[in-house]
């Protein structure tokens, strides 16, 4: 038997990966320790990124390998998770430009809002350096984003 | 939209929870770094009872508060996961006596083995003193562990 | 034998922090996961309080027990650390108002600036409430703050 | 001003590395989260190399390149750690043969000693296969092994 992990679903261009709580994720004030949503966010983001065709895998194995770097994020905590709780992560891509990608997400607890992000992404070369996106990925993405 | 993050699932007495390698589980040499398995291990314990029936959360904040705490571990590496591997870790609970519980683990890349690791868990009380597991608690464990 | 760790040191109103870059840091990329400088960033923090004589576990175990939680946070990633770096995060914290507090932080790899981060955090009580930081406390750190 | 993380000290053959526990290594049972002494096992091995002579990254980057895995490690959790604590990793190397290291690692919190670890580490290159130690690596480990 082999179960697959979630990648997620789409409803419109908004994309929903489910997340819960384990200790490993909390601290000893009982909630979630604040970096650990910044790992909720990035597995939304790869999510996201697989349910639309890409695995990290192949971008970086490929004859021109790209990976991704965050350059800023801005977070605001609103409320806090705790251990056992079912947390939905809700992405939208707002648009690519060259090698940048801007990104919102959103931790929810059922309606309740815990967490907002917002970031800038890069596209980086093994040497990490900013990169173009590469058009068959800009395409792939195109429909999904909010802006043009 | 409110998905539901999986708890896995059992096939006789072993229990199925997938696993997939996120950035924040490799480390610069390109595959999981060592401790993460060890959180893997624990998802996939919690994932465990969670499908029998418990919730850290109910326990901790019970009238006889408990949580568990590893007392050993043994661990061994003989493959390494990569970005983007889908894992399957199986847990089979051994047996329950007191305080103590003993759980078998290995996690898989299909067929591959990659990590095993036997522990022994104890029943603490929020000071941190072993605690008897409740008898409800191992009445329904019961059916699922290995020997008696 | 018994080695203390560091809490860093004041320069005038700045505290200085070292970190080195250990495998744990680091993702297959070969660079510090975005997420764990804000592990670093915490530490530091946590380090100046340290150094002006406030310890976590006294405030949390106190009769009016408090911690901090990040309300909000904005990063910029300029460069990336890699493994066995030598960082400094240098803190300031700007002013204290009722339970809020502003903190500035920036990751140093000798002059090069790789990070910054401007967090506004709270004091809260053991239920997640916002609670004024005592009055003992401002008093401690107000000879630290940027602006009165 | 600039700031130097400590490798730790010799004392014979056994290396000291400190360590502070913070909001990071905790989880909501108020103790370091299991998987997290595996991380400062890490640290303390790291830091017994760099005090002998070793960095992560000149050997990653050499014209040889080979890095470290864990092949298996035996834990037993004794005693547990909170935040503030401050906790000493003891680090010995057993013995070298070809691609394989023996080491034995304890965690003391003064005098009380929470947590042992028994690891068998593998010298690898970046493909993952084994590979010998270098002999230069091996004389310079070799005044620092317990046994020959």
């Amino acid at each position: 038997m082999d179960l697959i992990p979630t990648a997620g679903e789409f409803k419109g261009r908004e994309h929903y990966y489910p997340i819960r709580v384990f200790y490993e994720d909390t601290d000893f004030t009982g909630i979630v320790y604040y970096a650990n949503y910044l790992r909720f966010f990035e597995r939304a983001r790869s999510s996201f990124f697989r349910s639309v065709g890409f695995k990290h895998a192949e971008l970086w194995n490929s004859e021109e390998p790209i990976a991704f770097a965050i350059r800023s994020i801005h977070l605001e905590y609103m409320k806090s998770a705790k251990i056992d709780d079912d947390l939905n992560i809700v992405t939208t891509y707002d648009k690519i430009k060259g090698a940048r990608l801007w990104v919102n997400q959103s931790c929810y607890r059922g309606d309740e809002l815990l967490v907002t992000a917002f970031s800038e992404a890069a596209c980086i070369s093994p040497e990490g350096k900013p990169k173009r996106a590469p058009s068959w990925m800009i395409n792939q993405l195109s429909q999904y984003l909010l802006t043009d």
